[in-house]
């Protein structure tokens, strides 16, 4: 694989392209003036090898861009993971070998990327499987509140994982909050505003926020695509999804606010589908074990 | 408060510097190609405002670049408290008024901003509590190994939360880990690898990172300025800190390795100088309600 | 109004959000070193004033831009029209003063960049009028095949002039080309991946592309939400509208492939729901002229 | 070819350098978050080729930055012809092949790009024959005026077709607009700022902008490089031509002004040694058919 | 003055552009992750008043950019002296109040700005001074052979001290060295070359670098119109302009290759039109002093 | 050697990483719109060598950068030195070879980059010998008072000079100047502030600026770990670094001010552990040959 290329694997789980500024800010950040320490210690022309180890069962992330950091701190890598694998403990992600000071100045930064992606692919699959459990064909749909300035690394964990996106940001889809119907006459004026939307926009779903029955049941009537009940309780979102069908049959019916593991197979049960969450964002790192050895000679 | 500044309550918190790119970085990232919804919705000319609100008790980080935000998508922004300021539920983070459209293209950026780096700077407060009831004088420091891309927003919320970095990155500390030992000859070659590197740099300290006794006492003698216990029991931990200090009493002894809420008084109590640790940086993010409101004139 | 700020007249035509970075770019692509000429003049101490003045009737548009450019040089800005304003021969769109040195800086640059998106914008509605006066309801979408580089700019351009995005990047629709179809087992195993692409992703429309009756009828007959003839004569539009109605009354219609004004309405007449075309991108510029005068004081 | 490189077929018709942002900013423009179709269809492990076909007879450009761009998505590529190189229907510019998924992401980038570029180079090089089939020495001339940031794929077009940039921008000549001499006096002062220019600037020609025979006849005694004169007829053209290389053989006259292939000639005859203009930049986009068949081993 | 504007006074000695980006790298460059003393030592609500004096006379540049580095580290900017204004000792250059920390975070990157720019322009100006005491209308131009990644900032100073830039790059003037000539045929082949490069572009004059008598003879003959001399001592320099305007009075004669102010008055005495150096760009920085206090109220 | 990557080699001298942005603007800054006169010159097709030869002693720096920009523009690059290399004049530093135009291209951007950092590796190689042959163990530190833009190149002449960094920027060290105190007490209050400081952080050093006998001997006693005496005489350093180490044998004590080759010796002789300067960044640049040859074959 080149340095520069997004590898053939990385399809697997989605095509997130990562630009060489996005990699090398990463380097950069971590290395605005050089590595003291390792300049210190003068580790010129001693080698070595690098492994990143699987502590826990995980599924494995951005050992894609991991490649590309270490190649561009002239390491030579060897076999890697695809993200999206699932791992046991003690399964290698990826090994490479080259320079000491060249492992030593990518080391962590590569590590601590992974541990980051892998574990909100991890929490991700976690939703899925509780979520899938009680209806095959839901969906988990990640938000755009994620931490700042990672929304293509958060997107890609969250695909790796087994979600998809529920928007990625404001320029995709057409979702309609309470605060949007503030300056539009309320949810009263709603079938207007969703005809003049419609009108314009006719290769989108709209998609209205609602937080009541009575919201809800508006919206179906004014021929919104999609309802995206907000922090519902399950008894709610039940009736809204029975009754929305009832005028809608193909409407799409979302469950948003506050959805984790605990609570995704009940709305899943009331009839959502799609669960709409920033839950997987904030997930603890995978454990990542580095296994760095000394070579001789190579 | 100009848009480009660094307000002058941010020097409360710390220096962090952010550049125009990263703030329009933020806003770009959510909107590569415009706001559909808003475009559709055709508010042009609505006015309106929007008020963030903590619903829990939490610390506010963060706000300076909210008020950037605001100012760059043509809000006028009224007051807002500075980073590191402790709030009580109901408490008002920023206010701010202006086009209806605008509000709706930055609130959420700029909440989940928020909501992301003040979750930081509260359970590093936690941290610092839980530990400074033990040893009023600890140090509570956070490591570099934040989510990838955030380094100056983490870094922010550590201090506002009462923290210090350990490390920025790899220019500015020297950290000796056993992993760079591979190559110098073991613990066994320390007291000359930590003679050359003292020759060479005077004006830093020297940190060397220790997994037992053994290690830390070598440490010790050859002339470290401080040891870092990477995962040690309190009670090796205390053994250590103990044997350390007879060696050299300006020692600072560090306590490193999943260090979290439920452990750092323990440590504190063995006798921990500082305690390192990235458990912060993957708080849950704080919980701020967004109250926002159509203005007919103004 | 503020040099970094969205102007508010800027959401009447849609919330294209243009960086520092962006603008800043088109003054150091024209001036990467210096002005030459200016600096060769000394034009120290000399004060001017420019306006741009319509020549023909015509669609402003990036006039919120271009004040934005003049306030980098350091001039002060006066009136300006807001993107999407209609104008005719003598109209004047935007007026500022200042140092002679700082005019001679940016008019060209401020010129060309309103006098292409004014091309654009006038294009496309033109063609809007075109087609809605055989429907009024009908769409015109712009593709992504714009010239490389002005995103941003062609897709404001569009939308001031009356048309909406077909699609602002791969990130946002779901679109299945002929050529995916070839890795996917043909249009005859089309029920199978539109079934599977609905059971991942219910939030977005899937449009299939179809050159012929027989894959528009296995398109609608497969659960497609809109049909994308490409290329297809109005006789065959018109055939092929007629029958997917049949099947989904709700489906959308969609034509495209060398549409422009001369067969725009009779797309609409054949019973297009949406017109996508980049005709609209490649237009000639807009013509403006400068007008600029010495001050004495101000 | 390395990806990074300027390929030496390159140099054949000029030296444009496109940095890894450049080309990386084409690909992230259009994929900021992911091609959802390619993800949703789940084409991992599927193989095709794409071979890029004139449609008409052309003359190909950016053919080399669309190699960049199809290594960075992982492809690898074939044969390619250099930019400049004249084609006819069927010829093929560029083939490649690789992942599916990766011929998807990138099919269009690429296709628009060289669409672009080589409508320039053709629109050109017709202007270009036909002015010297009137003066086979005249030269023809691109302006600044090119669409906002495309400095330098417009320059490439342009030298790809066998025209010269008039000025890259403000940093390379010495170009005095009547809109400069408002504030140096006007035409009659003309005689001391040329010598003060002259005097301060001697590697550079200096260059007059005239609308009148009179103007041109003051820059052309006050020891003016060349005189660029605007929008002026045939036959004023041509006097202004002879009168002022009575005054001075060596001078260049420059015609300038809405120059275009139905008039290029006529400014020929009229004695014209550079005709400058705009127009080829808004060419159509040269109609180039993309070939994309699954390969089943490879 | 606005905080991204080009500054009126900035006129006086040529248009340099900086963008926010290269005004915020050299912010970033000394603060990529904030201020560890004035975090530190807690200067909350402190605020203190900069300015900034001359200790030697010397010729300001770049005060201009430092107002934008204070302004945007929050502060109040009062008086400032233009770039290229000659000061005496005890002159102030800028001054400015506000934050005690935003003063500690932006002194010393302002200040060594200052002084390298100040220290270039002053040295342009010594040659300068030498260079036109022995020929009044000598012109002295800098190469592009500066410091890596300061061309702006070197222009700007070598303006700002009466110089001219010799090429900004490539992009801008047609210089032929000998090493072109290697692959064209040498010397002998010159006539050739020269028609052909002014049948193509007829805006620009052709500079061949010369080494004797001989070449510059060949090159005066061949139409050249400038001739550069490179490291050639004073009587052959003199020879060879004697010589060569024997042939052409109006061709420009060059003197280049380690011109500094012992040899610029011999070299304008020997009859060069144009001494060109990159002498001036290491000229040690000027000695600026910073006067920091502390205010009570403000 | 990848294009990409970090040399193996470069390790030997620090680790300090350019990205691709940094290597891609040195070629763009000089190449912003093509290389005109390569350009007209139509080279295509010839082929030539380049390699860059010492004139007299040096070290060498910044070969591995020149690397990367030859290898981006196409060139094949042969044998060349690390940086810190020492070489005799006649010594090659980098060999190259490929098309004609790609030489022209990079031979000055890469022969000007490396002679400003060999330049500064020089005389920084000068100046450790010179206090080194007075104290053995002294160290040459290097401020961060170089030129703008250019801190990573002027670090790594630094240390392939054998120097090391006094300060990156404000985000490593804690040093306090005079300027600092202005704000919390002066020296009078010193004893306080070091506690609060050592409270807060205790992995880094305090360093504390002194002018004076007596305050340097409040910093000793108040517990700073280093004491930087501002431009003292010899004498007074001498007895600053005797009472400050009867005090605390451990410190640090920094000699700093108009630190040159002429003085260096004698601060060392005086007592200095650390000699800080940014006397080096303001050598003149390394004269280095380009010797550029055609090939028929290759």
């Amino acid at each position: 694989m080149d340095t520069c290329n997004i590898t053939p694997k990385l399809n697997e789980i989605g095509m997130i392209y990562f630009t060489e500024a996005d990699i090398d800010r990463l380097i950069e950040d971590d290395l605005p003036a050089g590595d003291m320490t390792t300049f210190l210690l003068d580790l010129a022309g001693k080698k070595g090898s690098i492994a990143l180890i699987a502590r826990n069962e995980m599924i494995a992330c951005c050992t894609e861009e991991a490649v590309r950091l270490y190649k561009k701190a002239g390491l030579e890598v060897g076999d890697f993971v695809a993200s999206g694998t699932r791992l046991q403990p003690g399964d290698r992600l990826i090994e490479a070998k080259g320079e000491a000071s060249a492992i030593h100045i990518i080391w962590r930064t590569g590590s601590a990327m992974i541990e980051f992606a892998s574990g909100i692919a991890g929490r991700t699959n976690q939703l899925v499987m509780a979520a899938k459990k009680e209806n095959p064909s839901i969906s988990v749909a990640g938000t755009r509140k994620h931490p700042p300035f990672v929304k293509k690394m958060a997107l890609k964990a969250l695909m790796a994982g087994g979600g998809v996106p529920h928007r990625t940001g404001l320029s995709d889809t057409i979702l309609i909050f309470r605060e949007h119907l503030l300056f539009t006459g309320g949810y009263e004026r709603l079938p207007e505003v969703i005809r003049s939307v419609k009108e314009k926009m006719k290769e989108r779903k709209i998609v209205i926020e609602a937080h009541s029955l009575k919201e809800a049941l508006i919206a179906a009537k004014s021929g919104a695509d999609a309802v995206q009940m907000d922090k519902s309780t399950q008894e709610i979102f039940s009736e809204c999804s029975g009754k929305c069908r009832a005028i809608n049959p193909n409407i799409c019916m979302i469950a948003a606010g506050a959805i984790n593991d605990s609570n995704a197979g009940m709305y899943a049960k009331a009839g959502a589908d799609v669960l709409v969450t920033s839950w997987m964002y904030f997930a603890p790192p995978a454990d990542i074990m580095a296994e760095i050895l000394p070579i001789d000679e190579y």
